[in-house]
């Protein structure tokens, strides 16, 4: 990067560490795996094709936490990322009404695999009622994230049973990526049900093993699972079995492992969330995932500037289809965010 | 499966196994892995994202392997499927020529990926070069597959040196899926070579791991190279971290597991081939990879009784674009095959 316009995408950060910079930019959990996941995982000895919907024991366990399912209606991903796309290239073509700010790769997903997307504006990190419901008949679904990348907002119950009577009522499918599921400070998950819904989850932010790339998508539709498993058959067939294999163990960590991660998530949003008020800024308070989307102004200057002069990673809005903010993930130690929020401030004193 | 129309593709095929089932269906090595990639492998305890690109270290092993080549030459992939499916993703539209008989899925990542599959008709199991030519011009890219699945055939240096040199002249890039370019028992592999080159890859087979799912391409031209990065970044970012780690102990085996295996493999080949042969069937020398793919008078009833009344599994060569053959995978233990033979034999007699 050499000059300001340089700021193309989250990617012109990549490899950026170390020096005493304090990186506000990957979203990715920085706590341990369980344990049981690393030192006493042994490798299986056949490492011969595995089913391209994925191990049926990884499958059977997760049928456990979804209501009226069984393995038939899971297909095991190379992460989330992949369910993503083999949702849309199965679909083929169509309107895809995305909720903005939105997860930033979604846009391109969408129009690489042939969907359209159009646009529902947020309202203070919430979907607006009145604009979804006009503009979801045109569509073949919505795609819903919540808890949000990058505003860290959840819908309430009632709007997301609001969007499930509607889409039934209309025949259009949800696409509900839920891979904060585990990290929400409000209540508890509220997994969308329904005869059109497909969930898209990953084991990655739930126990830190983002880099292994297992996620899976769930349907009650098993025409649309076959497409999808027909697809998957030719574009990479089985997820890694290793991969699979370290998920069934993930699985059996106790429920403590992922309580005591969200106290400590908890805490950190408490920090980040109090420190940029204080400062001045204007954001919503995150209740879920682990983003605070300030806005800012002249975002652009200041991710910029931050970046050069005080040695901090920060994530411009734009790029998430939200110009005038810019989204810090606080997936970082106690002491790197005061100090980060130190530069932060001396920074926006310095841009007066 | 309860008719013969029903042998529409290799899956009808999947989960039948054991019960006295003879497969020459599946086409994997059942030898073992490399000893260090099982026994001693030890998962890594930081599990976050890594590069797009794949690992540096193993990208640097590999670029060993290729001629005036290094890191950025590399993208890691899941399996070479997705790196086929990447590569024709990033070229977006364009004729692309196949030799057929082919790989059952080219034709359709070709078509899923806005490609457009026109066919070159192999002579005796090899390019023909005067249709090639003819044909070439009209093309943004031929995906070629030396040593090949199905036909078991390797093409002549000669023939890769011209399409090197045509292909060259005309700025048509060669897609050359080398998944089986250890299994070779005629002549060394020849790595072509060429600014327009992409070659696929994977450790599949090499090193009988195909259900880790680690493939890999090379290209010369780096925006190529830029463009599939770029892709996998929103559709399924980093390969497996763990299956890449696998991937770098497997390379540390010596070449004697490799030469052990081929020696193996050789004599599987003969035997198949003999045996074949022996009962009157018309077919070729294999060269390379681990299928035979005899003509067979009315194949459909063929592959059809002989899983039906005698328990052995083949697949119809019209799913690899050949109807008039059937494709055996020699993926199996020398009594196997010679079991599997008396079955053809005896089914031959009886469809008399």
């Amino acid at each position: 990067m050499n000059t300001i316009s340089d700021l193309t995408s989250p990617s012109v950060f990549i490899g950026k560490q170390g020096n005493g910079i304090i990186s506000f930019g990957s979203g990715q959990p920085d706590l341990p795996p369980p344990e049981n996941v690393l030192n006493k995982f042994k490798v299986r000895s056949d490492l011969r094709y595995g089913l391209i919907q994925g191990e049926e024991i990884l499958r059977d366990r997760l049928s456990e936490e979804y209501t009226a399912s069984n393995v038939n209606n899971f297909v095991i991903t190379n992460g989330a990322s992949e369910a993503l796309d083999l949702i849309f290239r199965a679909m083929e073509d169509g309107k895809v009404l995305v909720p903005r700010p939105y997860y930033y790769s979604y846009p391109f997903i969408l129009k690489r695999t042939g969907m359209e997307p159009i646009y529902t504006d947020l309202n203070k990190g919430r979907i607006d009622l009145a604009d979804f419901k006009k503009k979801i008949g045109d569509c073949k679904a919505i795609l819903i994230n919540s808890p949000s990348n990058p505003t860290g907002r959840i819908e309430s119950l009632e709007t997301l049973k609001e969007i499930e009577r509607i889409t039934e009522e209309l025949g259009v499918y949800i696409v509900s990526d839920e891979v904060y599921k585990d990290i929400i400070y409000e209540r508890e998950n509220y997994l969308i049900q329904g005869d059109q819904v497909i969930t898209v989850n990953s084991f990655s932010k739930t126990y830190a093993m983002c880099g292994v790339r297992v996620g899976y998508l769930w349907s009650a539709d098993q025409g649309f699972v076959n497409k999808v498993i027909n697809l998957k058959t030719h574009t990479s067939m089985n997820t890694s079995l290793v991969g699979q294999d370290m998920a069934i163990e993930a699985m059996k960590a106790p429920r403590s492992y992922i309580d005591k991660q969200l106290k400590i998530w908890r805490k950190r949003r408490d920090l980040i969330y109090k420190g940029l008020k204080d400062i001045g800024l204007d954001l919503w308070k995150p209740e879920g995932a682990f983003y605070v989307f300030p806005r800012i102004e002249k975002p652009r200057q200041f991710v910029w500037k931050l970046y050069q002069d005080y040695n901090v990673i920060t994530y411009l809005g734009e790029w998430f289809g939200s110009p005038q903010r810019v989204r810090l993930s606080y997936a970082l130690k106690r002491e790197e965010i005061e100090e980060g929020l130190n530069r932060i401030e001396d920074c926006l004193e310095n841009m007066k």
